[in-house]
């Protein structure tokens, strides 16, 4: 990649290429759980290098508007959530889940709120988390229809996690299915959420091919590794557009997982993760093991969703059991395991440097599709990840004999049958 | 506003338009408890984008130097106070407090001390308080004079606290006599220096109207509000160039308050509060109270002068405060509830995106009252608030039928008349 | 100087004047601890402006390289070092000593790891140090061949800190050997490796008269002061080149002390410290004082090189023994000392602003060297520091009659004599 290109695709403050993109779609924006009853403390929000504003109205209604009054540039934040309408302390002045200045109190029956408005957005809440859509309105595309989103409450652990590095060099990790071999092996021992499955034993082969699917959406990526003679362990994962990637299961018993990766601006991200199960209830043992940082989950200082470990204490790096094996790169878990070498790419990685091989066809292809579809937005076609159709996708793990058909085992594992099981070894 | 004039007004340095007006005023620099005896530690200053050391000398003199040593630049605060001058650690370079190198060990009787000299600042101290004149010689004003600069000691209380943004949106704040009735209006039940005074139950009111009076160093801002059928509650705040803002009082009983908002540097101010009572001693409840924070001082960090609650730690916001109404944003006691929203705003205000209305004229004629003083500043006229006239003011608040004359009132009530107890309601 | 010439003596990145001088040179890297063992950790390390991986393979060969992997721009801090190389934790990919790639496992047996190579510097473990050299490989200087570096280990105590100011401010600071009689004065009578000497007492003279000896490596710095009548004390400082100091010795039982300052970047340096002594071995005393921060040593934070004492906490500022003369700064040990008054000159101190005098020919001398050698890299003349006979040199101390032969006296006193004590009062 060229200097130029690299730009383009790590840039998404307003009136950037990138930018205009991903303010087509519904935006993960904050946990439901941040804002959790009417008239609860606002919470500010760093979205696509805007500083918003989010709060829940007396009538349970969301808004995500402009951080700072219209008057005197006072942060929010520090206003009273109450009677339908957000107040800045400073004078009074009152604002509408539309950003609409409801109330001057100096200017009292004048009509001049009216005139004032901040920038809102529209806000909605579906499976566990608000959306927003930044966009033209005209422009606004239907909403979120993700397996994950459509399940029950019960079937699904969210978590976010404030990660110090672009959106695309960590979503790159999330499209990336060969690293888990390395970095991630010690895990396919240990975790509670991966261990003692037939797949978390494949997987641990670093002799992987790619057979890598253009989807409408998207991309399906299929990891194959050998299993037994004659057949081969097929690992399939799934990027929808612009930036949701599902990791595939290692084993039937076990939930999936998946990521969403959103620019907070251009040298940070909120890396979201997902557990699911399409079928059935996560269990206590389950969620205790979540919300403890295991799985892809990971330990966060309270009252922040900064992780515990960190590139200020280096992560907590235990060179001990990085000899042993017990974790690979010496990081402890799924995560931080990512999040420490992806940070330590710098702010925005240096694309004019790398060398790519066979196992990075994916990223270079996401790469191309976001390029284009960038470069699509004036155009009449919809857009890659859209509609519900490009959203309705699993990831998946599968045996396959050597001379099975794979386009037509991955086109049906691949596919949401609500109340079925996931396809997997 | 446009770009230019907000450039104009909040930038301080040396050469700058703004900095060369300050240069003509004397400026608070220091406690005087800062510098508590002969041969003291020195104190490093920040005052208009200038780095300076404070020192009293042996003969208890004061020094106000650059900070650095004129032979290899390392900083004099490592210096020894001795035998009538700092020297620095490094070679013996020896300065007095005029910044006159008197000794260079190594070139001793050569003469050649006498060609170096620091830049140095002329200073006094009054009232507690050294002040400096940073400005030409031939231009020196005569000494501030204040009436609470002329007050015994037992009759004033000083802080200061160093607040993370430019001066000018800090003064603005002090300026707006408006904000009280929301942003502090928690404190006029429960602030044991502003409670139970009828003062205080008026100033809740959110109806205020303005009737602003040029003064000869500033401005008079009369804010009026419904008192009791067909009589009007006034409070008078005092501006006196080129920072001074004075608060008016809540009850007779009570002292009168007020700041200064000195630039460290463009991003950086000092707010200096005081508290003082024209007729008699401050009491031990009110020095308690001042002393633990009350009023309009606040809790510091030990050995600094940044408060305990700061953009760190969110200023130690409380929610349920919030909401119960203890404390209207949340934020406790009044100066950090200034303080938070006006660093809120960032370093320095974006004064090209505000919406003033009519309580703001005040902060408007301010703006324009200084860049008209800036402009003057060649001409012959004396400059505002330089003038005894000008400084020997009080701020007021007084009950006034529908009818009466306001002018009158108000050129009466903030008159100084010594040992006579100020205008309160 | 002017600032062009300020800019070109203290910049020391790739393509800089001094940056390619400085890579002509053998360059003290890491502590021969840093890297204890075979496969130990890995240690990242900062050289003029280059970010760098030493680490020590199975053999026990050592490696100093590109910090960042080639493939997609991870850190390989976080790699294992195993099987002689440092493997990505990301995707396994391995490089040897040399920075050759040897394993790229998704291409493998198709000889793309052969193209592969990251940046590489040779090294060698000499003296309790790991050595590299960064210049071109045609142009490579013999060994270095300094008196410490050839002692037995018993005879030698090394420690290394981290300044944050340009190496040549740092290093000035060593070549300054006029400043020990004002900032270090404290220590002569304290210190346990500086106390009850002739030499001490004699020191504490500020009347210091410098008689300064160019020599093939660099300069051989006279400070002239009065013993007895008709008899004067010298101390001659060693500086050789590009940036080694030797401090004369305060007594003949006394252990000789130098220092390196090696560029991390143009903001940040590592002031080396090695004391010994040529003729015995440091005794346990002796040991026990430098370990705990005595002499020139310093204490340090544990698993760091930062000291204790910092900019952060104004390096423990003791005003009362500062008063009582106990530590003439107020700031406690020799090195921190220097380190507070050059880092408060601010990362790069601006020489167009200082006033030199007689005890800073020294300084100005090698300014001149420096400027000369880096213009003179093009030509086949041999570099000043890079022979032996350059590097075999002393620091002294002794009495002459001031009739005496000074340079007859110094070029005997600084020779070195293998099992012979060196020349000290």
């Amino acid at each position: 990649m060229n200097s130029q290109q690299n730009e383009t695709l790590t840039r998404t403050g307003p009136g950037t290429e990138m930018g205009d993109l991903f303010r087509r779609y519904w935006i993960p924006a904050l946990l439901a759980t941040e804002l959790p009853e009417p008239d609860c403390p606002p919470v500010r929000v760093g979205l696509l290098s805007e500083k918003l504003l989010a709060f829940r109205d007396t009538d349970g209604k969301i808004g995500l508007i402009g951080e700072f009054c219209a008057h005197r540039g006072v942060s929010l934040w520090f206003g009273r959530n109450e009677e339908h309408g957000i107040r800045c302390p400073y004078h009074g002045w009152k604002y509408d889940v539309n950003g609409q200045c409801v109330e001057v109190p100096s200017e009292a029956n004048t009509g001049y709120c009216d005139k004032i408005k901040l920038t809102s957005y529209p806000c909605v809440e579906m499976g566990g988390i608000i959306w927003t859509y930044m966009g033209p309105p005209d422009k606004q595309p239907p909403l979120p229809a993700f397996e994950w989103v459509e399940l029950p409450d019960s079937h699904r652990y969210l978590s976010k996690r404030f990660q110090e590095c672009n959106y695309l060099q960590a979503m790159e990790g999330g499209i990336d299915s060969s690293h888990v071999s390395f970095l991630h092996r010690g895990e396919l021992d240990t975790d509670p959420l991966h261990r003692n499955t037939q797949g978390a034993k494949y997987a641990r082969s670093t002799n992987t091919v790619f057979d890598i699917l253009e989807s409408p959406g998207g991309l399906v990526i299929g990891a194959r590794r050998d299993a037994e003679p004659g057949v081969n362990y097929w690992r399939l994962t799934q990027w929808i557009m612009p930036w949701y990637t599902l990791i595939p299961p290692y084993g039937g018993g076990h939930a999936l997982n998946g990521h969403a990766w959103v620019p907070i601006d251009d040298n940070n991200c909120i890396a979201w993760t997902m557990t699911f199960h399409p079928q059935r209830p996560l269990s206590a043992d389950e969620l205790s093991a979540m919300e403890s940082g295991r799985g892809v989950h990971c330990e966060l200082i309270p009252g922040t969703f900064r992780p515990v470990a960190n590139r200020d204490n280096d992560y907590l790096m235990d060179r001990a059991g990085q000899k042993s094996g017990r974790y690979y790169s010496g990081i402890k878990g799924l995560a931080i395991q990512d999040a420490s070498l992806q940070e330590s790419m710098g702010p925005i990685a240096d694309r004019t440097r790398e060398n790519l091989v066979s196992t990075d066809n994916a990223i270079l292809m996401a790469r191309q599709r976001l390029l284009k579809a960038a470069r699509g937005l004036t155009g009449d076609k919809p857009l890659p990840g859209i509609d519900r159709a490009h959203q309705q996708q699993r990831s998946a793990s599968f045996l396959l004999e050597v001379n099975g058909n794979f386009r037509e085992k991955a086109a049906d594992a691949t596919l949401v049958r609500p109340g079925e099981a996931h396809v997997a070894v």
